[in-house]
């Protein structure tokens, strides 16, 4: 055998694109509404549960992101180690439990005090998978698994990028005490943060 | 880092093609008979859920159809900037959302006002759909980024053929608040359209 | 545009292989146990849905063969033309379906006319995987799709064992009106024929 | 055609690791609360069901674990036989079954007999897959299907590795007639075992 401690991420993007699709997708079964409702109250109904679009957006545009910076940062590394294939999968496992909060959240919106466990529990989430995406990119950084030379303002830049979005998710989680509303509306700012590209550096931009 | 701005479109493609496979899949949900009926009933009990079924093979077809026309296109990228990234999440975002409608209206045939709901809501998302998918595509013709000579010819036949879509989609609207069968049958129209190969042009074909 | 009608099936293969995968993994949710049962019952109705297992085994073992199949035929063909996509589509339709007949017949076991209902549609629904694949097999074979030469008498050999295939199912249909078991246990004999491997004929193996 | 028997093993890891992403984000499913509540009560609701957390992390772990295992061993096979795609199905099977157990075990927690019947089922499929695995890797040693040299000392290294995990799957199964979260925590134990990196023995190292 060739090294068992140097494998390729070829596979390790393929299951991981696979979770991320399925994660994504299996957020529409947020969305279903219920067929015991009176005749003609369908327009309503759907109007009502405005809280399961807007949890819907946020989540799935959070799940694209993470997967959009996934696919950045692989695509620099050559091989993984067992260490970042760990980290990947916590990563993973967090991304795949994200449903349960969404519908959660969708589900209590309005509800007192219920409102505001579902929302701790909600922005809880999106701050671990930002903690997890951050370490697997620290790991990565550390051990030097980027291919080619690094530029150090880069690295460092994208660290404070990073740094940004997890203060804004740990705001988010003390809001959820007092305001379930607006602790998403900052969960979904993060998002249309990193949605923005990223400022290029002078120097990387001519690596 | 070699070039933070042009990732190659391989994963791109990958998580894309997962999702349209997850929400392709996920339609079937939509067709579960209820397990409380009557014995003997399971023959009528089927044949009274053709809704299910029409509903199923339009939007069955309509993720396919996209599917191919993803394919052909990014096929000819070979670089993807961030704002196409950005897009496609937007579409990929529409498809995930398609077994909603799907489901809204399967189960709301012949209901009376919710049927023109429900119905208006189906076509608005494959009009979304489609809008999403031309969007894309009029990105990367306008930014070059389809690899080697365009053929001005082939781009505005397609867009044509873009816009045809388009047209029927906005018909299907509007008719869903008249009638909402003939208003799935135009959505199906579109899908059987797009079935049939494009029409090479000479100049094209030479390319 | 280099050449509109010849793409390369690395994403059909990938998009297919989704297909393949998700609805082969969606069958287990025929498995659920109602949580609303006495106490201590739980071994006897684990016993109970006996069905359900014996049909979660054929659907999964027939998805997974004609995945098999499907493999080692686009494994010879270098580009596809936009038919052989259409077939594929339509193939892979009747894939995601599966999991709707399976559950019917799970669920309709010895209930009487239920269940040659369920029996006939289950059986039908494996028929029409199977034309959709021999279909398929028998364009590619008549448009010339295969990569280089291919050896007529291993040609002649697939197309009997896949006339067989069809004929034991087009029997499992008819035998599903009189006993329900027996058409399952026919359907389950083709999948256990088709993961036998082919005999490959002398002079194909020297290809 | 060219040679029926080997394959590559590009789409059987496509097709696998489709079905891993599925099945272990479609444990997700298990964690819903019931919308039927009484107000206020989220939060002791949330922590009554920590058996389901407990099933989900030991669950998602495994499954993540035997993709790793097998992301791996499929580095070093450049051919597949038709015998190892037919393990490789019966493995996939196990894993696309782990939802149905693990759903029964955590909802039949702390319910005396039935306990016990679902912890032994739990431990069941986990030992299963572990065979079904075992079973896939001693299959490509013999027919030397590995690449290149093959270090016996690492075989058999990897060989007692296996052992080991089965033979506590083994214990486990014992431990649920009696005690159910011991024969959990026993499953779990063996997910950790896996998580750390294989001892590289120094002349495998060298290859």
């Amino acid at each position: 055998m060739e090294g068992p401690a140097e494998p390729t991420t070829d596979r390790l993007e393929a299951f991981s694109d696979g979770v991320f699709a399925v994660a994504a997708t299996l957020l529409v079964l947020n969305l279903a509404v219920s067929p015991h409702m009176a005749r003609g109250d369908l327009g309503p109904a759907l109007a009502r549960q405005w809280p399961n679009y807007a949890t819907y957006f946020v989540s799935f545009m959070t799940i694209g992101i993470v997967w959009l910076n996934h696919h950045a940062q692989f695509r620099h590394i050559a091989t993984a180690d067992r260490t970042l294939m760990v980290i990947n999968l916590l990563l993973l496992m967090i991304v795949t439990l994200t449903p349960f909060p969404t519908t959660l959240l969708a589900n209590h919106f309005n509800s007192g005090a219920d409102e505001h466990v579902a929302a701790v529990l909600y922005a809880s989430t999106l701050f671990a998978m930002g903690v997890a995406f951050f370490g697997s990119y620290l790991w990565c950084a550390r051990r030097h698994l980027f291919e080619g030379w690094i530029d150090e303002r880069h690295v460092s830049y994208l660290i404070r990028r990073n740094m940004l979005g997890l203060f804004i998710y740990a705001a988010a989680i003390g809001v959820a005490f007092v305001n379930a509303p607006t602790s998403l509306g900052l969960c979904g700012l993060v998002a249309i943060y990193y949605l923005l590209p990223a400022r290029a550096p002078a120097a990387s931009a001519r690596v």
